[in-house]
């Protein structure tokens, strides 16, 4: 595989350092002291491309040994990054992978088009919202998914900040939240869908899964820089009858490539990526969700496509032009804007929502 | 709990900035939105302390509600830094906690003074090595174990790149190690103790302690930042007979500080961190290393100390001033510098080392 780093330095130093990463990435230890040549040959890093960007910094191409990954997708990361995530100076850009370890992993299960045929959502974007704030009951998160339920949204997802507290324990809150979503579904004739956040290990989380699955639950989401890549990958091989979408929390800014973290998660299975949509309240470019966007949609070796989900302070209003630069192969979250409705006006104001992505024309 | 971040800002949008990080790491919509007089008073984030450090970057202090982390390790991260890591200018430098959420957590099982008793080694610092490159056999690990056990180290570890990669499968690897390890103990009288390497998801990383427990193996190593801390803390409740030495890779640099890193993994239970030491491959200060050494060492609550473990380039000719630094609380890591001995000098070298370590003065 061909690891893509971004390294500042001087054009002087810059060909030893990139040796010295390729080192760090592989055998971790003096070249002079290993003795086995097949391992000199196959397995330590070897400096490709380095292309000067001007400004101090440079992209190194390393490629690194498909052999050392084996089939985990925490070791990929581990070879790709782990200890040189430790210099302050060195960005992980890109990662081009060979098609044995896509067979390993096996993207998505479901992917965009799976999503799409659970919401019944051909030719349109989907919509999502979110469930908060938390500190709410699971009996009020309850009637919060009602109102949103009403509105006839495709997900309606837990924020990423609810996890398995006192005040809303995930059982309770699951039971509570896909109650109330089937009854508003059962109103309406839409298949809206509840999406509860996953947390903790793989143990816990597959006990979770467990009462998903009873209440009907196909679809939940997963923050894979918590609760680790190799968690995502053995959660969609052992219940692959579940849809995953990712949440970005924690996965930092300015040291991994965003378009690359949401690359791998497709990778390791994530049917869809949540990421935080341009002038919203972070600070990506339209350039990063461009390429974040790709990511999880791009052609891919046999991967299925994943759903992008754009989110992050967004708003009704801003619906035509996120569907002009997204397309209809997305998914619109909006959750505070909507949540600031009054009670009363939330299931109309989410039918608004709901409408502008349904009415949009996608071919314009 | 109380959070720092270190906020690169103008004075005059600072007061702003932190506000939107306490919204963001709490409830995370709008407060207008919020009708539950108990939410903003209880689980709102609360700005404290603000200090300006010069050069555009301030400290600021936010007051979150502990209930919202309830009893997991993955989701106190998520509520610490989760969405904020994603901005590039923000790092989280520190976190105070409550006393419930160290009873909550519980930090080492074993800690300093249990890997002192399993390696026989009262009043002088513990030594350790590693096994290298990846890529070579299990047989051929075993070899080198013999030959680094023969030295009479207490530890022998494995490089955090070895995972279940076909050259060499974990099984083949820890039944080939231990095995030797214990051969080379008959011999020399000590307890030299092999620490296997963990890898994959909570599932898979307990199939793997059961494989180490058969070979009599009872000290592992995690990198948490892959494996995520809620696979550690899970792992530490449902084995607690094993010791836990933490590895740093991907825990990132720059973004969250190191030394509270290994705080949290100590909170988690970790018995031991390795971190990269001043002077070798990695750009840490001794400054920042002796914050790391004091995140595992210094009195917290009822929780037990962790050993240090720098670590990366060292050489046998830093070992004084190494135990200088450190002082007997510590255990030395010698990789790559001992590695590169000619092999049928290997086990002397390594005496070297321990003897450079049993000898010293720490009196002095």
């Amino acid at each position: 595989m061909i690891a893509s780093y971004r390294i500042r330095s001087d054009a002087r130093g810059i060909e030893e350092r990139a040796r010295t990463i390729a080192v760090e990435q592989s055998v971790e230890m003096p070249l002079a002291a290993i003795r086995e040549k097949a391992i000199l040959t196959d397995i330590v890093g070897e400096v490709g491309a380095i292309e000067d960007r001007g400004d101090g910094w440079f992209d190194v191409e390393i490629a690194l040994a498909a052999t050392t990954v084996g089939a985990d997708a925490g070791q990929l990361l581990n070879m790709a990054f782990g200890n040189t995530s430790l210099h302050e100076d060195v960005v992980l850009q890109d990662l081009r992978l060979p098609p044995e370890l896509l067979t390993i992993f096996g993207g998505p299960r479901h992917g965009l088009a799976g999503l799409r045929r659970r919401a019944q959502a051909e030719g349109r974007a989907l919509t999502c919202s979110a469930l908060k704030p938390q500190g709410l009951s699971a009996e009020a998160l309850g009637e919060l998914s009602f109102a949103l339920a009403m509105g006839g949204l495709d997900f309606i997802k837990d924020d990423h900040g609810l996890a398995d507290q006192a005040y809303s324990p995930f059982a309770e809150r699951v039971r509570a939240c896909a109650g109330a979503v089937r009854k508003a579904a059962a109103t309406t004739g839409r298949p809206t869908r509840y999406v509860p956040s996953l947390c903790g290990h793989f143990g816990q989380i597959a006990k979770q899964l467990e009462i998903a699955r009873e209440e009907g639950v196909d679809t939940v989401m997963i923050a894979p820089a918590i609760a680790g890549v190799s968690t995502l990958q053995g959660l969609v091989a052992a219940h692959p009858d579940f849809a995953y979408l990712t949440h970005p929390t924690m996965s930092g800014a300015a040291r991994v490539a965003p378009a690359l973290f949401v690359r791998l998660f497709r990778l390791f299975g994530a049917d869809g990526a949540i990421f935080p949509n341009y002038g919203g309240r972070f600070g990506y470019s339209s350039a990063t969700c461009g390429e974040i966007a790709d990511a999880m949609r791009a052609p891919w070796g046999d991967l299925k496509s994943g759903v992008p989900v754009p989110a992050g302070g967004m708003t009704v209003q801003r619906v035509p032009e996120m569907l002009r630069f997204y397309g209809r192969d997305a998914m619109l979250l909006i959750g505070g804007a909507l949540l600031s409705a009054p009670r009363e006006e939330l299931a109309a104001q989410t039918a608004a929502f709901v409408r502008a992505v349904a009415e949009y024309d996608y071919e314009a």
